[in-house]
């Protein structure tokens, strides 16, 4: 036994706190102790495992969850090593709703930008068995150029998940799979400026990111106030699109409400206008089964985009699009133009999963332990920030902690990059902060907050991190 | 033994055919026959290599090579079944260099179409091995969004391959991964668009799907004729790009003379252009070590295009390029705007594959194979046809076969499509073909002729194809 394995085998049976988190918290502390430095290698989970006695997979979970929060390094066949923070590897450069802003000093150390599932639960096993099998099955014929609307098993399957697990009306010839959600959103935008769109309305508070895509598609943006009901509809709004998250807005969390979802669509139809259908999580749906989607009230009309990235992992760029039937060979035409369509054994693995269940299942699983999350999330600072409101908690993977008023949510957000806890304030995904003066309108439902994903967040670190937010924005108050 | 295995049992050992084609042979007549009949089981190759005294692989690659070419359909676990040409799967609705024309009636037995890989040699058991690799060694990290450019593992590989194999002058900074040749083109034409450039000089023929990229990112072409010598460079010609396939001109197979290289370079080097290097086919010569790169004379005038398309799969969908430095941030900006970046599995699978020497090793098996073909098809048309004449064949996947003065190209694409042998003719690829009369120059060389791509062409069916093309052109002349 290495002198770090005696650092950490004294677990607690009956505290009730997991073996797991126990182990995590251990390694934590040691590290943060001194008691561990940049470059200690870590016991060989087998011989921790022995040590402490525990399961061979409890401690390659915490080490899992170690190396996801940035505390330590995984290499095959090696064993872990502490994680230099002078040489930690540079965050990548942009991040959908992930950059912290320019002067991150360090890796974080907690990961709380928003949008971000779990890493450490992607179903490598999966992946790899529907890889398996995708090879074993594919004609040497499907290994070359293809539709461009993609491989049509997967669109078959894909639409079956669609009608099945989110409410979509979709049928495998309208569905369009795509190198995740931003390629989508970038291929409907085209195909719509090419029948003469100039003008796409979004949120505001939205996806600052996809300000970019919509941009760099040839449109330009008007920016639409959001509340508690989601985006305000106004009848005279002069825009040829509308890109909505009704779901779950994003980053507010607020679910768009009936009359809205008619006066949008009412707007959609009287002016010959499309909407753009960001469902980026309503796979994670907690407190109720998830609302219909737009696109199955008006298929002609919506164009829904869905995203693997939330459920499985961004690093899959696989996402979906159901469209209306006029634009499917349009947004064709532009994917082969652009790159001649999208990868095939990818799409054939993504496709045996779905149709072994895979992927329901592995949602269902997550599904749990987010929902978990969430309710000790959201008790945790209601216990601990008395001042502070809870919003947009109804679903997803993340929430909307609104500060009181007059607190500094920059200087709040400064203060956690100073732990190394990484987060985004509100006003990062206004429009505002982006555009120039005057462009957008003035947000109802303004003031300070912060936007929390606790899909990184495990449940071990959850009172920390309340109590991290509590001094934070005490101190920025 | 059933019906099916006494159609093809006796093997003629001495007379110089391999085993394997001779198997070929006999269910293709077999079927051509009427003794096979659409829907019809083949025996499993286990049975019938036994029946037949030959070992299982032989059995099994006959069969793979048989569905290549449309005649069986193979399916996991079942039996080869004759593929029913009324319920012929459609082809792909478009494909580069590829499409046959509107009219194709039926799926093609022999795809003569150029650049297209021999598909039942793809790797699968490498692909897998390299994804296993890369599941079991990434950190959860690389599974979330990432570096625009791609994977920081492959852009290490893949340099080193691109000095090694292509003579390239790449350093990990300058690479960028793409999804594929098509997706280069398009960045690497958005990101000089954004500083100024206007127009794209392209060689006449062409690759004609380039066309639709290069006007989706938003600029104009102008045609710029080739001859024997590629390219011809005028130092006065009006554009901001030059898009060219220096190693072997696609279609005509030319390879751009010592001269015209200077005068291109010296044409990019005085105006601040650029030249958009393809060099699609490269890792394939047969006569001669490949000619050094344009880039490598001038890394920071050059953007080099490379694809994973030629020498292993389309639907890999991997391609990448090696760019000027300026131009990298640009690149990578654009492609986070359309797409958020490649997926990461595949890039570390391929990474995998690099690194064990796989792909290298891969290309030289395939390379012997391709050389081979290329001597006999060339002896069979030098033989059959004395009074074409065969160009372009000194590397690649295709040669030219020029038709004597007079005869009716498309007359003789129609005649072979009757024989459900698909080509296409060179008049495909010119400009004017498909651009406002005026809008290109006369090129030079014009006259008849047929592009004969032999990637899917095999041994055994090279002297038929070859009576085939004497028939269509016999017919045509």
């Amino acid at each position: 036994m290495n002198r770090a394995t005696e650092l950490f085998t004294e677990l607690d049976r009956g505290n009730g706190t997991p073996l797991r988190a126990q182990l995590e918290h251990s390694v934590c502390d040691a590290i943060a102790g001194g008691g561990l430095r940049p470059g200690d290698r870590l016991p060989a989970s087998r011989l921790l495992a022995e040590a402490a006695g525990v399961s061979r997979g409890v401690v390659s979970e915490a080490y899992a969850q170690l190396a996801a929060e940035g505390w330590i390094e995984i290499r095959r066949g090696r064993a872990p090593v502490v994680r230099a923070e002078a040489v930690a590897a540079p965050l990548p450069r942009r991040g959908r709703a992930e950059a912290a802003g320019p002067s991150s000093p360090a890796r974080p150390r907690l990961d709380l930008t928003a949008t971000a599932p779990d890493l450490a639960r992607f179903p490598r096993r999966a992946w790899m068995a529907g890889t398996r099998r995708a090879l074993a099955a594919m004609p040497d014929a499907a290994l070359d150029y293809a539709d461009p609307r993609g491989d049509e098993e997967l669109r078959t399957v894909l639409a079956a998940y669609l009608v099945r697990v989110c409410g979509v009306a979709a049928a495998p010839e309208r569905v369009v799979v795509t190198g995740g959600y931003t390629q989508g959103l970038w291929l409907a935008c085209r195909a719509l400026a090419r029948r003469g769109a100039r003008r796409v309305a979004v949120e505001d508070p939205s996806l600052d990111d996809s300000r970019a895509t919509i941009r760099s598609a040839g449109l330009e943006l008007v920016g639409v106030p959001v509340d508690g009901d989601g985006a305000r509809i106004d009848p005279r709004l002069d825009a040829d699109a509308f890109l909505v998250t009704p779901a779950h807005q994003f980053p507010t969390g607020a679910l768009l409400s009936p009359e809205r979802r008619r006066a949008l669509l009412a707007w959609a139809a009287e002016g010959d206008r499309h909407v753009l259908e960001d469902d980026y999580d309503s796979e994670y749906a907690y407190d109720s089964p998830p609302v219909r989607t737009l696109q199955r009230l008006a298929p002609e009309r919506v164009i829904y985009l869905g995203t693997a990235s939330k459920t499985l992992a961004p690093a899959l760029r696989m996402g979906w699009m159901a469209a209306p039937a006029e634009l499917v060979e349009p947004i064709a035409a532009e994917r082969w133009a652009v790159d001649s369509g999208g990868p095939a054994i990818a799409a054939r693995a993504f496709a045996a999963m779905l149709a072994a269940g895979e992927v329901d299942r592995h949602i269902r699983r997550t599904r749990r332990e987010y929902h978990l999350r969430r309710d000790r999330l959201v008790a945790a600072l209601r216990e601990r920030l008395p001042d502070c409101r809870v919003e947009g908690q109804s679903g997803g993977l993340h929430l909307l902690l609104r500060l009181p008023p007059g607190a500094d949510e920059d200087a709040a957000v400064a203060a956690l990059e100073q732990r190394r806890i990484r987060i985004r304030g509100l006003a990062g995904y206004r429009l505002a902060a982006l555009e120039e003066a005057g462009a957008a309108g003035s947000p109802a439902g303004d003031g300070p907050a912060l936007v929390v994903g606790y899909g990184r967040l495990p449940l071990a670190s959850i009172d920390a991190v309340a109590d991290a937010l509590r001094d934070a924005i005490g101190a920025a108050g």
